[in-house]
This record gives structure tokens, sequence and C-alpha cells, in this order.
């Protein structure tokens, strides 16, 4: 029996979106392992009947069943409790009326609408499905489409922290500096790094293979990491002026390198002029509706010492005294802040914002934040920052995309922790491409590591093997994958502050191995589109051995890939795709012939291309 | 066992959403009859851990075991095939993490997270639940709560095709008019009906208990229903001018009454100015860009002889040659549209707008023309016409409510057709209400037949008994309910165009009974705030009996309805509640005593509130 309570689907969602102006994307989801078949039942609502005998969406009587049309649905994946089926139809007149048939075990066949799901016997009158019960995607309008900038897909981002790259301009640093590299950062470390280190070593990133720069805060703050933003319009002077921002971003485009700058909206620094005015003036300041003042002093004193979390009078970033949250709601914070957004587009032409605790802040805002940007440069990405499940973001109206933690989680999991195995971590990972169309997988945000969680490294316990295997998913994996700044010559650190070391300029001190490999599987990814491709056909997944394989595959290229994410020598017997064939070993660049099993030595990996 | 494929919870949809500015609603469904007890654990993502500690969100080793608060979830309903569990929180910081723990049978416990569904054994180390995994509900943004006008809960509504509800100035009736009411209307007979007919008949509708009307469109157009606008600024002049209107207006505010105007922007008329100028002009017209013109000419004759969907050359509703789609994403088009939704707030103070075909019209232009209707007038009613399950557009951003047909459909079901019985009733209720957030619920749009159907009369095959019972539950559930002119006198038809009658004014022809019933259900909705809330306690619902008895519950009062939708007479054992208790029969003014069991003659009813 089929689990009708397993079975889900609901229009204008992850199930049932427009791909692009005249494709829809359709799927829907069964408990694992009871359905051998599914078919799309589709047709036009104001023409169900087809040759034109013209069904009436509104009368009672109109029949589904003999109208519209089949598609077999494909097998999209399998999740730990999930079969996920999917099916793409361009209906002519942009809009559908539809169902989904489900054929089990046994002859037993579903008909699942929107109102009910209805079982079909031999015998039973087809009349027994009504098209007012169907599924509805009344109309697809092109300016509803999810339609992210194209070039996203081939970026490979690098992640860097200023303060921390390298120290360019030694005449700026801030007069507390440490010498670069002394020691490990603390909270309140400054070691000097700024914008000119950047430009000085653009050369690196482009030959690690960079196309894209991401920075954490560029702007005047207090701390190291910028975050508590004093001028949204001034370069903080430790890191350089307009001029070297220009110069910046100038050189890194020459070199075909997109540039994303750190929104921070959610909240500014205390030391901004305008929480200084709150401050001096309370609720006299012309800035009091700028923030969420619930009562003055902003600061009670006395519940501090009782480690009570109410000691703020104000709301704040999490409980951060130093981060007075925005009211984004005020037209006047709405429209300061939409300049600033449109400022650094306009006179230094940045190709994308990254959105600092972006699911926090109003998303009437970020509405009109996008309307805004995209009105100026149609082609700039914008970035959520969000940890969770972010769909309600993703729709087409707010974000092209948030940063893809859950998928992070699987493979730190996996790879990292080991406390997913291998079908778990299959699990992990079609869960989230399952909770999001494809048009938004395939800008996702892909990371190991960034200045809010420890490094990659540290988070494999130093195994370099295991953040060889982790970045080798990540960039055979669709999205947009991004480096932070170091961990591709293997920095080290836990968490915050420890994640924020110096970047080690010092050639000999590389790890030219783990170099070597971000490099090679940059070029193959952009080398290759299958690799970047959303579909992912997972042939192996063996929990006994950790070990896996799957195949990328787009149009006639397919590349698959074999992985041992075990400390152990082990035998795998290859699929029929590669087993007794000739394929070309493109990590290594050799043509080899493969036999029925392949010996897998701990932690290693292969990818593999047939003869054509 | 719980089955776990059936269980759903996602955040930030109908199962997790902010009710008020403080208030968050969560939902989690299960299969029906697995969990006795469900439980929401809640906390603050930045301080998960009470008293301090301070729980880092980011921190991979935070735990979510030993923090947060325990809720126990209500059951809030059951449907066919799934048990709803529900649960309000007010978050301090106006945030949460949350998860659900659901006890099942035989002690199985299970923790569910975003991630994963965990099973918790006593020896389990409580560890296993990292708060990483956890639902997210990132922040509670005031201008993102869904905030319908507080007055529509309080609204009943009267819907008036205004060509057939009174003639009140022969002297601009149509020439061809016919005699009112000589025979049943045609698609396109013209009857003479006015708005100063309306106006003439306030009183009537105030006697009847009405406080809103909505007209289907009053502007000038060339069919009798006026769908196919020529000009959106000009009534239509069949029906009156500027000046009958502004009196209709006033003096409907007078009597307490709100006006509902009915918004045409997904196509335009043949006739208009616009699309004569591309008939007249083809590609070098000035409005070619408000279409969606494919190629010229507008219309294929050839394809059209063959019964071929495709002789239109223009995007159009439905197959309608005289109702081109407009294009709501070209500038012009919404600017011109967005007039005439602020037009008429601003010069005639409307008080909602109906929207026709809302769903076939693009998103963005709906969350502008909410932007700025609701600049003008806040407390305007935003009402979408849809068909089917609508949550996409009920997020706050677009609509304040949609037209509820599924709620419709329930009701035809098992009041008019039969082809639901007493259980399927309950459990489409139930699935219609746990398919949105209470909020909108609250503010739905009920009805039981419109110019779009076939007249309740009609559908319940000419029983008035069954009409009554249909009533009957319409005005005692959540929503804002409406009566299609001439039903409350027993005025029937069938589908288009016999669902459009001429309204009867001689009053021998009314069906007083049903007249009575009418003004006693809306009189008893406006006394008793209870009817009009959203709980709905089912006490009973038999199939063998198709008798119901259900609770509407709010605050201090409790009404009971009891319900014989069968045409044998019945006896049926009284709940506790009711049982030997001393209760007032709301309906009929009287006081009584009932007894174990309770007497139903065929198509009976009562509605009774306990004695305090």
């Amino acid at each position: 029996m089929i689990t009708k309570a397993a079975i889900y689907h609901r229009s204008h969602s992850s199930y049932s979106y427009t791909y692009d102006k005249e494709t829809l994307h359709l799927r829907i989801r069964t408990a694992k392992g009871e359905v051998d078949n599914a078919i799309l039942r589709i047709g036009d609502p104001y023409d169900w009947t087809s040759g034109g005998g013209g069904g009436n969406l509104n009368a009672e009587d109109a029949i589904g069943w003999s109208g519209g049309e089949n598609f077999v649905m494909e097998k999209e994946c399998e999740t730990e409790l999930f079969d996920y089926w999917f099916c793409e139809a361009q209906p002519r007149f942009f809009r559908a009326r539809y169902a989904f048939i489900l054929e089990g075990k046994e002859d037993e066949t579903l008909l699942v609408t929107e109102k009910q799901i209805f079982t079909i016997t031999d015998n039973a009158d087809p009349v027994l499905s009504q098209l007012l019960n169907f599924y509805c995607f009344p109309y697809m309008n092109p300016i509803d489409v999810f339609s992210p900038p194209q070039w996203v897909k081939e970026t490979v981002w690098y992640q860097i922290f200023p303060e921390r790259f390298a120290n360019g301009d030694p005449s700026i640093s801030p007069s507390n500096a440490l010498p670069w590299g002394s020691e490990d950062p603390k909270t309140n470390s400054f070691f000097g790094g700024d914008l000119q280190g950047v430009i000085d070593h653009l050369d690196y990133l482009q030959d690690l293979g960079i196309t894209g720069l991401y920075f954490t805060p560029i702007t005047e703050g207090k701390t190291n990491h910028k975050y508590d933003t004093i001028d949204y319009l001034n370069v903080d002077p430790a890191f350089g002026d307009e001029d070297t921002v220009r110069t910046l971003i100038t050189e890194a485009h020459k070199r075909g390198m997109k540039v994303m700058l750190d929104a921070v909206f959610n909240h500014i620094g205390a030391d901004s002029l305008q929480w200084q005015d709150v401050i001096k003036h309370g609720k006299y300041s012309k800035y009091i509706d700028w923030f969420y003042v619930e009562q003055f002093p902003l600061i009670d004193e006395s519940k501090k010492d009782q480690h009570s979390k109410e000691y703020l009078n104000y709301r704040a970033f999490a409980f951060a005294q130093n981060m007075p949250k925005l009211n984004t709601e005020n037209p006047e914070v709405m429209e300061y802040l939409l300049e600033v957004g449109r400022y650094w587009v306009r006179n230094f032409n940045i190709d994308a914002w990254r959105l600092d605790v972006a699911n926090e802040v109003d998303q009437r805002f970020w509405r009109r934040f996008r309307d805004e940007l995209k009105a100026i440069k149609p082609e700039i990405y914008i970035l959520g920052e969000a940890w969770h499940d972010s769909m309600n973001w993703l729709a087409g109206d707010q974000f092209d995309a948030v940063m893809n933690y859950p998928l992070s989680d699987a493979m730190i999991g996996f790879f990292a922790h080991g406390n997913l195995n291998a079908n778990q971590f299959k699990y992990a990972v079609n869960d989230v491409n399952t909770s999001y169309p494809i048009a938004v997988n395939e800008v996702a945000f892909s990371l190991l590591d960034s200045h809010d969680t420890a490094r990659i490294l540290h988070r494999c316990n130093g195994n370099k093997e295991k953040v060889k295997l982790a970045y080798l998913f990540q960039f055979t994996h669709s999205g947009t994958p991004c480096i932070y700044y170091g961990s591709e010559i293997g920095l080290d650190g836990g968490a915050d502050p420890l994640n924020r070391k110096c970047m080690i300029w010092d050639e000999s001190k590389h790890d030219m191995d783990m170099k070597h490999h971000i490099m090679q599987i940059i070029k193959l990814r952009k080398q290759h589109p299958a690799l970047r491709a959303h579909r992912i056909n997972w042939l192996m997944s063996d929990d006994e051995k950790q070990c896996l394989i799957y195949q990328k595959v787009l149009k006639d290229e397919c590349i698959t890939v074999v992985m041992n994410n075990s400390a152990n020598t082990v035998d795998i017997t290859l699929p029929d795709v590669l087993s007794n064939h000739n394929v070309t070993d493109i990590y290594n660049d050799t043509a080899c012939k493969l036999e029925e099993t392949l010996t897998l030595t701990p932690f290693s990996f292969a990818m593999y291309q047939n003869e054509k």
C-alpha cells in the first residue's frame, strides 16, 4: 500500500515553480520504495479536453479524466524517508491544471489532487476525478520567475577577511597592530591587513583560479571585523580609501573577478553618528525611530550583573550591546540603507551584495532592495546570510541565493565529524537539494568554512586528506563554491577568533599539496560544465566502506567521482558504467582501463570520464 | 510506531507564522491517531540555555537538550489522514529556535527538527539533539505580519450583479433592455439594472443585516457583466454616473455598509482605447507593449475553423477574444492600473477591492498595489479571486484574503451534492483551515454561490432545507460570509447565464422562510462573537445519520450547533456538554432542558448556548 500520508505536493513552492519563462518544474514526494511509476497529468485550465472542447474550469461537471496529457516523471532522488519524482512541462498557454498518478505495487494506482487522493480501481468510473480538485498553476508571469544572474553558476569565490589577508600599506595600520602573524588572534587583535594587501595578491588569487572576491565589511567600524558599522559610505581608514577600493575593483575586473561586499543592514555600530545621537539626546534624538528603544536608560546595569539577558533596553543583534538593531520599517532608515546599496554599485561597480543576518531584516525591505538594485545593475547577485531553510526568501522577490549552510553541515558531518555515514550524507545532500527549486540550487553559495565557523582543517581534526575529499565534493556539486582565505594553503584554526588568523605569505609554509588540489578541482570545474550542473546520480553509497560513487551529467558529458572516505584500503565493485571501460582519469589527466573492482587507498578518490 | 514520513512542518508557511507582532503560531502535522502528545520546545537562538549562559547558535557544540522551554501543543483538528497540533508562543526577543517532541504509543518519543527526526530512547544521550538542527524563526518583524483590516471579520457581504439587481433609472437602460424579469437571461441579455436601483434598495439590504456590498464591475464595458472593461475610470452609462456612485457610497456608509468594487486588471476589454489602437496601428501602436501580441494578424481565422485553441495570436483571459491580457510588467501599464486602484479609493472612498482573476496577474504588481493602496487607506480590504490553494498570495505582502472556494466546495459537497459524508465534510473543512494561517482564515471570503457558479438552491436541487443548513454552516464558521443577491429570497438558477436572473422585488414572490432564516443567522452571527471565531470543535460527525455537532468557542462564550443533513428523522446521543443541560435555543430564543438523546427531524438544526 502506498502511504497516502507521506505524499506531498504544494503549488507555488519548492514542489511547483517556474524554472524559466516557458518551463514549469513539478515535484512530488512519496514514501521511499512504495511507488514504481509517477505520472504527471497536465493540461490547460481553460481547454482541458484537447481539440477544442473547451473545458470550463468553473463548471462543476468538468471531467478531468478524459483530457490533459501524461508525462512520465523521473525519480529525482531518494532521502532517508522519501522518493522524489520530478518532471518539467512547457504549457503552451503559460498556465496549468494538473494532478499526479502514482503506480504502486500490486496494481495499486492513486490519483493525487489538491483536495484529495483517490484510489483508482479497474472498474472505477473515471468520472471520479473532477478537474476542480486538481492542482493549479494559474499563470507563469515572466517577472515572477526566479532569475539569478547567469555568471554566478560559473564563479569560484574566495572570502577575504580584510584585517587578516595582507598588509599592503603599513602606514595606515592601526597603531596597536601586532606584527603580522606573530600570535594567534584574540577577539580584539589587530594585525594591519588592508585592501592594498588584496590588490598586491590578486595575481596569486588569479593563479588559484578565483573569479569572485567576497569581502567581509570594508566600511568604517570599531572592531577588526567591522560588523559594527560606523559609516556605511566610508572605507575604514585602516583598510584604505575610496581610491584603494576603486583600484581594487578595477584590477579585479581586469582579471575577470567579480567583487561582492557585505551589507550589514540588520544593525549599526554603537559608534555610529545615529546611535551616538540617541545616547546623547535620548528620546529627543532625531534618530530615536531608527531603532527599537523600549525604554531608558539604554542599559540596565543592575540586570547585567545578574547575567540576565534583559539588560538591553533596545533591540540588538543577538545581545550585542554594540550592535543596535535598525528599524528598517522606518522610511528614513529604508531610504538611507537603499542609498548605501545603490552607492557602492553606482560609484564602485560592485557585482554582488552579501547581506549580513539577512533573515532578521524585514522582507519588505529586501523586496525594495532587490527592485532598486536590479534596476541599476540587472546582473547583480544578492546573497543572503541564512543558516536554515530559506525558501521564503528565495521565491524570486528577495534574494538570488543564501549561504548554503545546510549543505555545509552535510559535508562537515560526513567528511569532518564522521557523524553521518555514506547514505546519511547522500540523504542529507538530497534533502537540501529537494528543499529548493533547481534554479535556486544552481546559484546557492556553498562553503566549507567561513569567518563564522571553525576552519575545515580544524573540523577534520587536522586530517588533510579528509579536507581534500570535502573540497572535491564541494567543487563537483552544483552551486557557487567559495574558499575561505588561507584554507587553500592549509591555514588552520578553531572557532572565532582562531578562524581569523593572518594569511601566510611565506610560500615555504604553504601546504602545496592542498594548494595543488584546490587549483586542480577549480580547473576541472571550469573545464567540465557537468561538474557544475545540478544533476547528481548517486551510483554507490556504502556505509560499511564509507565509499561514494556519483555521476555528474550534463548533455553528452558524464563524469564519475569515486571516493573512499575511510582510513581503510577497500576494494569496491565498479558500476557498469565504469567496469571494464576505458576512461580518462581527469584529475591526473591519464587514460586507463578499469577492471570490475577498484582498490581505493584510505581517503583516496578519482574522477573518471568515459572515453567516447 | 509513529510514521515519520507523515510528519510535516516548515518554517515560514501555514505551519509557522506571526499571528501578530508578539505572537508566533506553530503547527505540526502527524499521521492520524499515532501521537498522544505533542510538545513544542522553543527558546532564543542567542540564549538557548536560559539564565544567561549564552548559547551561540553558530557553535557546533551548542546543545539543544538542556535549554529552551516546553509548551504542550493542543490537538487542533484531524483530517482524513492527519492530526494537526497547534501552539502559540510569544518569544521575548521576537525570534525563535524550536523543535517538536512527539510522544507516541508504547513510550516512543521523537524529536522533530528541521534536518532530521531523532528517536529518543531512555538511555540515549540527550546530546543527540544539536541546536543547529532545530527549526528557526529568525525574526518577527512587525511589517511582515499578515495584518488584514479588523472590520472584515465583522462584515456580512452581499454580492450585487448591477445589471440584474434593480432598475432605478429606466432613462439610462440600454435600448435593447428586456422588461425586468420577463425571461431567463441569455449570455447577451440586458435588463436595465443600475446603481440607482441599488440605492433604492439599501434599506432592504440594511434590514437583511448586510454590512458590506460587493459589486461586480460598474465601469464601462460592452457586455452585461462588464468584465470587458472599456474605461476603468468611467462608470458604465447604463449603470449611472459619478454622482450616482458617490450617492451610493455615501448612503451605504451612512448605513454602516462597506463598499467593494471589482478590479479587472488581468485583461482589458477589446473595445478599450488601448486595444482598439493595437487593432488599428498593429505593431506601430503605442500600446503594443501593453499586451502580449505574438504576431499579426491578431486572429488566425483559419485555425478558428478547426476548433484549434491557437487562433488567438495574443494572450487573453482563457481563450476570450474580447479580453486581451494586460502586460502588468510594463511600467506604463502598472502605473495606469495603480492609478485606477488609487482613483476609486481617493475619489469615492471605497473600502475594498476584489481582484478579478487575481492569480493570473503577476505578483510583483500585487505587491505594489498593496503598498500603494494601504498607504492611502490602511484599512482597505484586498480580496483576490482564486479558486485554489493560495498561500503564496497570503503571506502579508499581497492580498488580505481570497474567495474561499475550497470551503465552498466542501459545503456544496456535503449539503448540496451529497458526495461528501459527515466525516469527509469535517475533514475537508479542517483541510482548508489548516492550509492557511488562522489570521488568513479569519478574513477569508466565504460563499455558497456567485455570478461564477450555479446558485445554491439549484445545487441543492431545489431542496430549501438543505440550503438553510448550508447557510447555517457558512454563518457559524470563521471568515467573512457573502450572500449572492437574491439567493436570500429563493432566487434560483443554474450555471451562467441562469445564475444571473433579475432580482425579484415582488415580496409576495419572496421565499419568506428563507429570508427569515438568513436574517436570523446574520443577527446571531453579529450577536455572538464565538460564531465568527476561528475555533471549531467537532463533537460529532456521524456518517450513518449524516448528523453534525460542533461547538464555536470564544473566551467564555460557547455555542453548540446540531444539524441533521439527511432526509430521515434520527435520534442522536448528545455529548456531555449538552446532555441533561439547561440551554438556550438561540435560534428560536427559547430556554429548554435537553435530555440524553435528541430527535432531529429531516434537515433540522439547533443552536444551543449553555446557561451560565
